[in-house]
């Protein structure tokens, strides 16, 4: 676990499942495509859960559970839908010893279960919007897995509302794809772009699609969350009308929208470096960590009489922290191992320390240790704590614009994909260009960012005049 | 929606399914025997959640997510535990467009998958104890389903812990019935007997199984949450050995432990009536709702503005409370739908008490009404929705024990069996004379419960002496 990872900059594919694998967060397991979450890992996703959860219920959103077998024919109710989800689908054909008369497909996401109950649910506009979220998992047959990023099974919330008007259900999918960004930046330290997703990109079933796109570590794209104007293609799919206040039948609006497990993985690759995880503190399960140092049993004893009270302060305030107490481990393999788990401030308290009535705080974001006054560093924790915060996220911004070139030509594409990073250009081409953009250089649109510059350029692939700029880059 | 339910005494499994959906808890789905929890259910789930996680982690347990898919031969390496569920599992057979080599079954709970990790992770006695929950999904293919109780696919908590001795893993077992049962008392307020299952009726693979079992409101047994102390078994089927402190090599003892969604069912036949659901206030999703009653604009803003305060001041004292603002729907249908769904309090407010500084207070739990000072209601709401909290709890074990009935003969016994409620009974016959008395008079025995008498007695059945007292009953 002490061991060190394979650096960044030798394999950046091995450094993330070894940062994965000895922080703890996740396992392979033995059923192929699937991974086992390991208790700091799911901490992680526990953490990124119930704040999303509040932000959704702050929202006017409730919570409901859908059932995660769904008839087959179901999904090729909607014609997108199907095509889109069709060869990724898990099939129970056997239930109770019985060979099933329809085939039941594990949920690849909801839409399809959960249109069939709001037909019964929804008559009349006094019944809408409904703004319903599930927690759940979902399978995705998937043929190349990575560790949180890409697995049979995932974890993820998935809302699914309806309303009266189209209008309404664009405001809900823009005020999502919104409330993701708030999400990324304030608490994962994770600056996104936002923007919609070209005709080839867009989700299975949408009218339009809406993102946010993240820089990795290793300069390519990780799209983090994304949100789904969805018209009226559900509710003609499973005939959902309602009487409207003119009392005539109308077709409901739909949105949905999601984030998955992959959010950890984004957080890794934000952030991390040679030495493993780089947790923000809003996401930590432990934002500060203790470590006693001692050489026997009066100085020990002496020294947790000191920790005993930092640790009951540090509560006070809010503070997750923890204590480590584990005896058969040496000061050293405890450094090694929490800066390898990203925790943002460590404190490191031996009996010199208890003399001066200091401590040593060593700040992970930066690699900076310094020794400080025991009462002025509990005084200012929570500050710190927030300026670890905002400091993760200006550098990631400044990482960001450094590797985001303006470019002109498909020449200028080619060298920055290869160089890692995002090209920012004019486009007007159309969905077979993209594709042929694609494969030759394995760079994608991203998104269109809702934030345009207002000006006219030239399409560096068409040489057309357009106003429409776009994010192309390798993605994950 | 206010048409009120069948009554209890008319048909109670048809007053329990119309409670589910009138008060919408739950729906039927497409799926056969698969439910969906539609949003005020699953805020009753959530809360037993957000509670139970609590008390998890206060006793050191952390959560974890494995695979829900499971190779299907991992089942069969525990030769009790794969006769016990493969009669009910759903069986994935294909994905991805193609056959599997192996078909996978869907947890049925997650006793294999879980074993097949800790072989991985556990090498010492320093790795132990392994004290892990999830909150998950299982699937069990029943024949005969009911909302909440019995369904094909439903929502649970399973822990899964590793020790080093059989003592340790026995404490654990121990301790979390007593946990389960602390919970039920003291935030389901529904009062439960703790002990020990024969050998017909524990866990599939447990050496021994613990259960706390209720009385439901016709008086038949619920088993609301079991704990197993599972021996060496899941380590020998997974070869999961550890080095002891003497440098031997040993199989890991290990315990598990569950509660189900079924404890929605249970919330709603410890405490419903005629008129729906009565919801204990820790429970509840709302503790108070305020109904304004008010005939033109000019009285309406006047109550409104009577009930900002009021609402406020609820809020500040960690009181859920919601406002009825519905415009259509009348005072008195809103009276039926609060009690329907068993919101504990209800104020109703109308321009005469905002002219007397007063206001009308519903307790649903007693049907009583009285008009009280609005300064003395807010001062000591908390106070009285913990009298409400208590007064359930008491008001269930009064009924439990005026239904429960020390018999001596297998006539009494069948004549309070058929009365409905719980015999207590010395018992000293075998697995087959409890398979006689349940295929005679539908009958099991519920526990052995952990308080026994002390003295001795003469077993009902076979009419031997005895010290062992056991509880018979008809259940869920």
């Amino acid at each position: 676990m002490s061991k060190g990872v394979t650096p960044q900059s030798k394999d950046y594919a091995k450094w993330y499942t070894d940062v994965v694998q000895k922080a703890e967060l996740a396992d392979y397991s033995p059923v192929k495509g699937c991974m086992v979450i390991r208790p700091y890992g799911y901490a992680l996703w526990e953490n990124i859960k119930s704040e999303l959860d509040r932000m959704f219920k702050d929202t006017g959103h409730v919570n409901a559970y859908f059932p995660m077998l769904i008839p087959e024919s179901f999904l090729k109710k909607e014609a997108d839908h199907v095509e889109g989800f069709a060869p990724e689908l898990a099939v129970v054909t056997h239930g109770g010893g019985k060979k099933l008369d329809e085939p039941l497909v594990i949920r690849p996401t909801s839409e399809t279960i959960i249109w069939s109950m709001y037909k019964k649910w929804i008559n009349s506009y006094r019944d809408l919007p409904l703004l319903i979220n599930q927690w759940a998992n979902v399978v995705r047959w998937e043929m190349r897995t990575r560790l949180f990023l890409r697995t049979t099974e995932f974890l993820w919330q998935e809302g699914h509302t309806a309303h009266a008007t189209a209008d309404e259900a664009f405001e809900e999918a823009y005020r999502m794809i919104g409330l993701y960004r708030d999400f990324a930046e304030h608490y994962m330290a994770m600056p996104v772009l936002v923007g919609k997703k070209t005709e080839n990109e867009k989700f299975a079933g949408a009218v339009e699609t809406y993102t946010i796109e993240a820089m990795m570590g290793d300069k390519r794209a990780l799209q983090s969350g994304t949100s789904h104007y969805l018209g009226q293609n559900f509710a003609k799919a499973f005939d959902v009308t309602f009487q409207n206040e003119n009392n005539e039948q109308e077709y409901v609006y739909a949105s949905s929208w999601g984030v998955s497990t992959r959010l950890v993985g984004a957080l890794i690759m934000t952030h991390g470096d040679d030495k493993g995880l780089i947790l923000p503190p809003k996401i930590a399960p432990y934002q500060v960590v203790i470590v006693p140092i001692y050489r026997d049993e009066e100085s020990k004893s002496e020294v947790m009489r000191y920790i005993e009270p930092i640790k009951k302060q540090l509560g006070d305030s809010g503070v997750r922290c923890h204590v480590d107490m584990r005896e058969t481990l040496s000061p050293g393999f405890k450094f090694n191992d929490w800066e390898m788990k990203g925790v943002p401030l460590r404190l490191e308290i031996g009996p010199r320390d208890v003399k001066n009535e200091k401590l040593v705080v060593f700040r992970r974001d930066r690699g900076e240790k310094e020794t400080v006054s025991r009462d002025a560093f509990t005084a200012s924790v929570t500050a710190q704590l927030d300026t670890i915060q905002n400091d993760m996220l200006k550098a990631r911004k400044a990482f960001r614009e450094h590797n985001t070139e303006d470019i002109s030509s498909y020449e200028a594409l080619k060298a920055r994909v290869d160089a890692g990073g995002f090209a920012r250009a004019y486009w007007d081409g159309s969905s077979e260009d993209e594709k042929a953009i694609q494969e030759a250089c394995k760079a994608t649109i991203r998104c269109i960012p809702f934030e345009q510059p207002g000006t006219e350029g030239v399409c560096f692939y068409t040489g057309r005049k357009t106003k429409q700029q776009v994010i192309l880059a390798k993605a994950y």
